[in-house]
């Protein structure tokens, strides 16, 4: 099997995406996640332009990885300054890694137009930079930036650069897609022409701006690249970066490539949504291989077909990848998608039987009262436990008041203010919070008097909240639907709540949501043998 | 320049994405809005499998579509029932569309595992359904489901299934790539044999399961197929299906193909934003063209080289798209965007007037506090009318309380309770109501105490009401946007609020609608000889 290394630039490239902003704690937690997984390269900072990236290379170095190698990211010397004095380049060098990636340019555009340098001079400041990175004991990768773009332009003054890299010292040229402009064809093209020309390992380094990275990154394999960068959940500048928890699978699934140990394949969808957790995204639902949403299936027709054969819908056994089939439900699904829900509860439950008949019930009543749980797999769980007498209730609420009350001749908005009391076994707990808005309000009284008797509840939180309001008629009293997305850093569930007041809505969500966490969790405690798994339970 | 035509099927296959359900009047207006950007086809809904789709065809009769055809899908016949009594073929029909779309079977493990038929039978019931749909005046595109999948285990199979819909009168004959598996240079080798073995033309239609669909869709025409099938933002069962806002630049502006009106490409941005409204999904940030992100220049070094030479970091200039640099949310913001929409109010504006400079600010500084104004032109309007001193206010809000009480021992959920203080004039009225939830109680409240000033508001009321949280972190303490579209049985218009308060956000977004309603009918009172017009203006 043929080897493509992957280097993540997660905490490097990543870092440049829109929102994106690590703690040194955030990267040394997402590093430890890349080594355990198994990428060969993480890309951790840019200690010339971000002094805080050395207090983490410092810290990192106390980690012990098994897999990973870091490496620490800056430009070649500027003009006018030597090699040696360059701050940039003393940077790199105190953040003390094995290897250094250094970028210079490869587009006459980019000499000429932003630096301002004769073609000389910027084989020089490329040429200096590698030997004395190299001189100083570090690996070298260069990225010739902006390589398509300079190869369009002009193929020997592209080529002079990874020349010049090359005979300075570097152990891999990098030809990066800087622009996200080059389709996969031209990338294959120029990649080919690169290696060609080339006596070392050749990376290619895309992004997504005409939606083609993972393609393109599949093409510069195809012809001849050996690493590929990109970020693991595909965030970064603009368009964002290859995806690499979509081409490893493409790669070493589909195509037999050699990139990660082929244990980590399954840790792919739970690494995936750590980091997403850590960089405080949200994972979008379609996102391949690793999305809720990845492996799932909503119309009755495919919702059939994969009962009867799986390979018949699906191009690969969703759990190769640590992800799970969803049934989404919805009044299109048909009986056998809410039967092989069932089946996952109890093995002899079928068609016929009287639970069976109640579950779908009780279903379709929910439904014409304005619930969807085709994005809501923990409220179906729960209602199915429910109805299964399998369900030990944790907590009542008494009662819940809320006030919202606006003066305007302030301009500032006015907190709302909640109260609940709530019951647990026989001791009651009464308190109040403020929010902004009556529905952040009660989420915090509620969670507050919770946390009294079950302080694991901080662990979980909200990492999404929907509001859909359905039917139409005096809109703004028709019936709400919301729909919350939690986790606790690990797992991942949806919960869903309707009703014709969009804080009753809201706090049935809610409700399910912590009753669901706290099952969870319960049946954890009981079972402490059980190994985790990294299945989809929303 | 080589023609490729563009068929949507946001409204039938992106109903099939998790979280989407559109109703009758959402696919109505998409559907305008596709016919306004001017794509060839609309597919628009399966009425076999979805009863409600035949109220919309029916409705969707009386648009004078200028640009689009439109598409009634549906399957093949079953097995054992001829054409003529097949209930799907009988709904396609019933949808009394000019085109119809059909899906058949092209893989043999679908004949045989799913279907359980013969390979003859399922060729019979493929060439029945297009002659009986054609004998019936319908132009018919077959789409021949798993082709790729299918020609990889058997290409006589596969190939006879296109010869039988060719044959039977078929115009058109899409390559689908239903489970989405398949890489670009597979797709293109596949339907450059397809495209040899037919006399018709080839279109594709992809998935995204593995990162490809948009480079797989332009493999596709590059190896000669002349229609591309996707959806205008990527929505989708699983993954998703070829993005055709990615798709349309990239051919249209990239690779010289003739896809739409060359004029519409500036209209891509807002289209999509649009969709994304009315679909009621959060468009991703980094979505390639049209994201808020796609253009926008977080690193310094990349700022700064945008500064300098745009085309040294962006591979097309955003205005092309109708999208900008400057991390601007809103497509409206574009200055020239602004510009055009000011010279309804006042012809002499330009550039650089002081009214434009101060709207664009405004509008720059209500973006960043969470508004957006691509689909709540009243609210656009209003800020406008205000800003050039041509708007005189109604009436006041001095105060308002809401109090929402539930206990649990009752299942009757209670009414929750608002208290409003209004002045016009100097005259004060005060007034309270109940409602179902906050909203609804205080919208009741307001509008019995407007009631007694402006009785004409009655003839106003609210049609949708959309609720969306942005940004995440702490969710139910994010930012809310509500939309809200009203009419008086002529008119309809759409406006909007922010806060981080959802009561807040509700009834700015209600007050606007409210102020428009007035403004609209004051303006007419002075006018009397102006007829009316039955125009949308939100």
């Amino acid at each position: 099997m043929k080897k493509v290394e992957i280097f993540d630039s997660t905490l490097r490239d990543g870092a440049q995406g829109e929102g994106i902003s690590f703690s040194v704690d955030d990267k040394l937690k997402i590093l430890q996640r890349l080594d355990d997984f198994g990428v060969a390269f993480a890309e951790a900072g840019n200690p010339g332009s971000n002094p805080k990236d050395l207090e983490f290379f410092k810290k990192a170095k106390t980690l012990e990885l098994k897999n990973t190698k870091l490496v620490a990211f800056g430009s070649t010397r500027r003009k006018d300054v030597s090699a040696e004095t360059d701050d940039n380049v003393k940077a790199i060098l105190d953040a003390d890694t094995e290897y250094a990636a250094v970028f210079g340019k490869s587009w006459r555009l980019h000499t000429e137009v932003i630096l301002n340098v004769t073609p000389e001079e910027n084989l020089s400041m490329i040429r200096d930079t590698v030997s004395c990175l190299k001189k100083n004991g570090r690996k070298v990768i260069f990225d010739a930036e902006h390589f398509f773009d300079g190869f369009k332009d002009s193929p020997r003054f592209a080529l002079s650069v990874l020349k010049t890299a090359e005979e300075a010292g570097a152990e891999l040229l990098v030809l990066c897609d800087t622009n996200g402009g080059a389709f996969p064809d031209e990338i294959a093209r120029i990649t080919e022409e690169a290696v060609k020309a080339s006596n070392i390992p050749i990376g290619i380094h895309c992004h997504n701006d005409i939606g083609c990275a993972v393609a393109c990154a599949v093409a510069a394999v195809k012809a001849g690249a050996v690493q590929v960068q990109g970020t693991f959940i595909g965030i970064g500048e603009r368009c964002g970066n290859t995806n690499l928890s979509t081409l490893i699978p493409d790669l070493q699934l589909k195509l037999g490539y050699d990139c990660v140990p082929s244990e980590s394949v399954e840790k792919l969808t739970e690494t995936a949504r750590y980091i997403a957790e850590i960089a405080n995204v949200k994972l979008a639902g379609s996102m391949p291989y690793v999305g809720r949403n990845a492996f799932g299936h909503k119309g009755g027709m495919h919702a059939d077909g994969v009962a009867k054969e799986p390979k018949s819908f699906e191009h690969i056994p969703p759990e190769t990848v640590g992800n799970s089939r969803n049934f989404i439900l919805s009044e299109v699904s048909g009986k056998s998608a809410v039967l092989s829900k069932l089946k996952n509860f109890d093995r002899k439950l079928d068609k016929s039987s009287p639970e069976t008949v109640r579950i779908l019930k009780k279903l379709k009543e929910l439904e014409s009262m304005g619930y969807q749980f085709e994005a809501a797999g923990a409220s179906f769980e729960l209602l199915i436990l429910k109805e299964l007498g399998r369900f030990q209730p944790f907590f009542q609420i008494e009662h819940f008041h809320v006030i919202s009350t606006q003066s305007y001749d302030t301009k500032e908005i006015n907190k709302a203010n909640a109260m609940v009391k709530i019951k647990v076994g026989n001791r009651f707990e009464i308190t109040a919070d403020e929010g902004d808005g009556p529905v952040n309000a009660i989420d915090r009284a509620l969670r507050k008097a919770l946390e009294v008797f079950y302080p694991r509840l901080r662990k979980a939180h909200l990492v999404d909240y929907k509001v859909r309001v359905i039917a139409a008629g005096d809109s703004t009293a028709a019936i709400t639907r919301v729909l919350i997305e939690s986790t606790d850093g690990e797992k991942v569930w949806t919960t869903v709540g309707a009703s014709k007041d969009i804080i009753d809505a809201s706090l049935k969500a809610l409700l399910d949501s912590i009753e669901y966490f706290l099952h969870v969790k319960a049946e954890e405690a009981r079972k402490p043998t059980s190994k985790k798994t990294s299945e989809r339970i929303g």
